[in-house]
C-alpha cells in the first residue's frame, strides 16, 4: 500500500462521513503518523497545520469519532473514513456536520439546525468562571473543521 | 458570501457526495471560476492542476455529475457538492466511486465491484481502430479522481 502523501506535500484531504447516516461530517488532512494512528487506535485524527501536531477529534469536546473503515480513492492521494459520531455534532460552530450551510445566489444559508450550544461544549472545561474564559477563548482560537 | 480561495493556494477540496444514495463518488478541486461554473450550468466542474484549466465532469466520458446542492464547512475553505451521477459510475478505472478499496491491514482490497468497461467507455471516441489507440491512451494520461 503506497499512498501519495508527497503531492499535497506530506498531507492527505480526509473526508469524513457518518456510519448509518451517510452524512459527510468534515473534512480534514492527514500525515502517515495520523493515519497510522487512526488504525492503531480506531479514532479520527488529523494533523493541524496550524498548531503542527496531531490532534484527535473529539479531544476537547468529548464528541470523538470512531473509525469503522478507511477507504481510499484511485490516485491514492485522498482518503474517505466512515466513522460513528460520539455526542451531537463534529463542528466546533455546534452543527452536526461542518456543511450546515449551503450557497443560494450571492448568500449561504443554514442547511441544518443547531445541534449543541458551542459556548457549553468547549466551555465546561474552564476551571475559571470569570470572563473572559480562558478554557472556551482556547478552544475558539484552535478553530477550523470541528477542530475541537 | 465569501470563501477562503486563498488559504489553499486559489484552490478548495470539493467533495462529490451522490444525491439519493448518499454515496462518496470523488474529491476534486476548484477555483472561484469552477464554482461559477458550477452555479450557472448545474454541471460538476473542477480545475484540472496538471492541464492548468477547468474540466467539466464526464467531458469524455458522458458519465457527468448534474448538481443538486452546494453546500460549504464552517471554515469557507470546503465545498461538499451534492450531484446526481448521470451514468454507471464517476471513477475512470470503471467504478462507480472513486473510494473502491478499503485498506485492510497494510493491503487495499476492493470495496465495490467494477461498474464499466473504462476500456469501452474512453476508447469510444477514437476514430483509430488500431494500437495504441490514442483516443484511450489520452483518457489514461489525463488519470486522476475520476478526471474524464
Amino acid at each position: 500500500m503506497e499512498l501519495n502523501f508527497e503531492k499535497a506535500g506530506g498531507l492527505l484531504p480526509a473526508v469524513i462521513q457518518e456510519s448509518g447516516t451517510g452524512k459527510v461530517l468534515m473534512l480534514g488532512f492527514m500525515n502517515a503518523e495520523a493515519l497510522k494512528k487512526i488504525l492503531e487506535t480506531g479514532f479520527a485524527t488529523f494533523y493541524s497545520r496550524s498548531r503542527e501536531r496531531l490532534w484527535v477529534k473529539g479531544e476537547s469536546s468529548g464528541h470523538v469519532l470512531k473509525v469503522r473503515d478507511v477507504l481510499v480513492d484511485c490516485d491514492l492521494d485522498t482518503l474517505l473514513i466512515v466513522a460513528e459520531q460520539v455526542g451531537p455534532g463534529t463542528c466546533h460552530n455546534g452543527y452536526h456536520s461542518c456543511f450546515y450551510r449551503r450557497i443560494r445566489g450571492e448568500d449561504l444559508v443554514e442547511a441544518e439546525e443547531p445541534a449543541f450550544d458551542p459556548a457549553k461544549v468547549y466551555g465546561s472545561t474552564s476551571t475559571s468562571s470569570t470572563s473572559p474564559d480562558p478554557g472556551k477563548q482556547q478552544a475558539r482560537n484552535r478553530g477550523g473543521n470541528g477542530d475541537a
